[in-house]
């Protein structure tokens, strides 16, 4: 039985799909017994398709075309955006087309939708490549772990963003420096705002947090902060303590509910996730059986991301065969929301520097504003600045409610000697 | 449809499987529509029975009982050993039962044997849990991989190795002594000779090296060395050389053929590998595609263990429901083994320690030794030891061939200063 396969999108990982397919099919046929084709290729432009139409693969600019074409059993979309991908997914599933997916903010965004109506037409809707590029963590949570309940998750899901800090952290450089460098490098967009400001974080967070928790975790519900705000100083602090700075994506299951959110946090440099570094991706898992487990690789990327689509086309194309149901995703579903605990109720040990004018006194009015809301202080270190005259005062507290947090900083904020407004990291738990 | 289960040894894994189970199955039934159900279990003795027998379930001391019983479609094998367990699994094939085994001993010893039976009998014989206890690193190569080459593998997977290296490391202490501790903590066996002379480290590699190639690789052709020899001293120069000691399982693709082997190795200390300490396993692959990657977890214990055995479980079952055919293991047969390379044409960076009488000389003679095997040298050290009258010399060679090395190492031992035998470790490429 050949499986042809349908290609919406040829940039980056487009065509590392049609290379890797190119430099597999015979090996899939021998090996595995799959007879995989790629019948039918789309794209916006007849420019981008004429490298394929010279190959001898039958291209088109009409995306409706690889939905009614009967020889076209799994439709892969590689365009990227969110209300396109929709349409053409919608009628993709409902032509009885199985879909693979790399666009994690599709997902995110509108999987609530996809989900139940891949389940309504019996079509597999794959995403493995959506969530850490090349690593296999989807099928890992939906399959190798079904004998577990992880109970909770911190990720490291944006290279671009792990760059930055990391370059940041062995350099001592300031933010935007490196910024700039890793847009020249190809490693930050021109525009790095889904990036830098924890968007992009935050759909593939929303997305392994549903996969753990089996509700549906809208990432529009979850605190998102980026990095955007670090600066070489705090780092240098973390690194004094023992710590790494990772913006992280974090899941947890309490007895609360369930707490999703993604923030710059500090890790003990000795754990496994502060030695992630550069563009590599990782998942750290915590499960009932397992204990904890940490999955890293390239989260980007045009082979590994590929790869894992080119994976997904595989495992549709075993399951066609005889018949497989797709894996149920039914708890996938508006009508299955996760209650989310909101950020101001939970506990974390934190890290604040304030900048303040050196005068006297200053000291002791943080120090009682902390008192005052009932925040214990592990170790507070004083400073010198390079401007004369101020001072920058780290303090780390003992665990606490972020509730009481936000109320200390608002009030040490408005005190007439601060310089700046107050910092505040959380330590990753 | 009901999927029986047969159990066959209710030791620390069997009865942590019947636990996952018992949590689980309704969950299975509710989400995934997989009516599971635990038929029979086997063991030795009633004794060991009569938990099982109290809660209803149906017992027998005889494993045949198992392959006749009709309303058993799996049976998971977690008796250990070798021989009684292969004559138990081909019985069941046999009879069409598909099989889940945790024991990495039986398949890298009989696996030839047994996948070519499954495969007769369109059985399914699953063995996740034979390598990285619960990290379910076979379903990730044998699945989550498929669009990729691993072209090279190192892996830490034997936990009591890695515990008592850490422990010397952490610690400076020796080994014996170490050794024992983990005997008391049951991080070790009384006898440890299957964990510290890397026999079951070779086991688990035979059958990690044999996925990634698609060929057979018999362990018994592999050069397998454990930790018995290594001295606190060595662990000390590695450190302040900037390595850490692991005992690492080592695949590579070459141009040679199949390069597979284990041994304690020098791995940069700030490589994602040497962060993996104590009990934990891990796997570090370069794909052609993804790159390189890590997945580490408990490679050990009841419940990771059994996780595993269970994820195969509810993977049958799904299978069964449609007739889904086992994930080909053709390659892994009698009549495709791999051409392994033997290890004294390969080429490494080396460590070589030698204890020598501090006499007018020494250094000479070695270095002249080094130098007539074309052994190019990075860096010496010579050190006084607490032993008056004694020095250790430390030598890091060049990149150089294992032959030219043991030729000058029998040379340089045979040299009447030499107050103990050479000290040899590679260093992981």
């Amino acid at each position: 039985m050949k499986t042809g396969i349908g290609i919406i999108g040829v940039g980056t990982v487009g065509s590392g799909v049609v290379e890797i397919l190119e430099s597999k099919i015979a090996y899939y046929k021998q090996e595995l017994g799959l007879d995989l084709k790629i019948q039918q290729i789309c794209a916006k432009t007849e420019d981008e398709l004429s490298p394929y139409a010279q190959k001898g693969y039958a291209i088109t600019t009409k995306v409706e075309d690889l939905f009614s074409n009967p020889d076209v059993s799994i439709v892969i979309e590689l365009a990227g955006g969110y209300d396109l991908p929709l349409k053409w997914i919608t009628a993709a599933l409902n032509s009885k087309k199985h879909v693979v997916t790399a666009n994690k903010a599709l997902i995110a965004k509108y999987g609530h939708l996809l989900f139940p109506l891949a389940a309504k037409n019996n079509c597999h809707l794959l995403f493995e490549a959506a969530v850490g590029g090349g690593i296999p963590i989807i099928r890992a949570l939906q399959e190798s772990l079904t004998g577990n309940t992880v109970k909770s998750l911190r990720c490291i899901i944006n290279g671009t963003c792990n760059y930055i800090l990391t370059e940041m952290t062995e350099k001592g450089l300031g933010f935007a420096s490196v910024l700039a460098d890793a847009q020249k490098l190809g490693y930050a967009e021109a525009d790095p705002t889904f990036d830098v400001d924890a968007i992009d974080s935050a759909h593939k967070l929303a997305i392994l947090a549903s996969l753990c928790s089996k509700k549906y975790i809208n990432f529009e519900n979850m605190h998102i902060s980026g990095i955007r705000e670090i600066e070489a100083v705090d780092i240098d602090s973390a690194k004094e303590m023992g710590y790494t700075l990772k913006l992280l994506g974090i899941f947890n299951q309490t007895e609360q509910g369930m707490d999703a959110r993604v923030h710059p946090c500090l890790v003990p440099s000795n754990h496994l996730l502060a030695s992630v570094s550069g563009v590599l991706n990782a998942v750290y898992i915590e499960a009932n059986n397992l204990g904890p487990a940490l999955f890293t690789g390239a989260g980007a990327g045009k082979l590994p991301t590929a790869s894992a689509v080119v994976a997904d086309v595989v495992s549709i194309a075993r399951s066609m065969e005889v018949g497989l149901k797709p894996i149920p995703m039914g708890f996938y579903s508006q009508e299955n929301p996760a209650d989310l605990v909101p950020i101001e109720s939970l506990f974390n040990k934190y890290y604040f520097r304030f900048t303040t004018r050196d005068e006297k006194g200053v000291l002791a009015a943080i120090t009682s504003i902390l008192s005052e809301n009932g925040i214990s202080i592990e170790s507070i270190i004083q400073k010198n600045v390079k401007d004369p005259g101020h001072v920058n005062i780290s303090v780390v507290t003992e665990r606490c409610r972020e509730a009481a947090v936000n109320n200390a900083l608002l009030k040490i904020g408005a005190l007439s000697s601060m310089s700046q407004h107050p910092k505040m990291i959380r330590f990753a738990e």
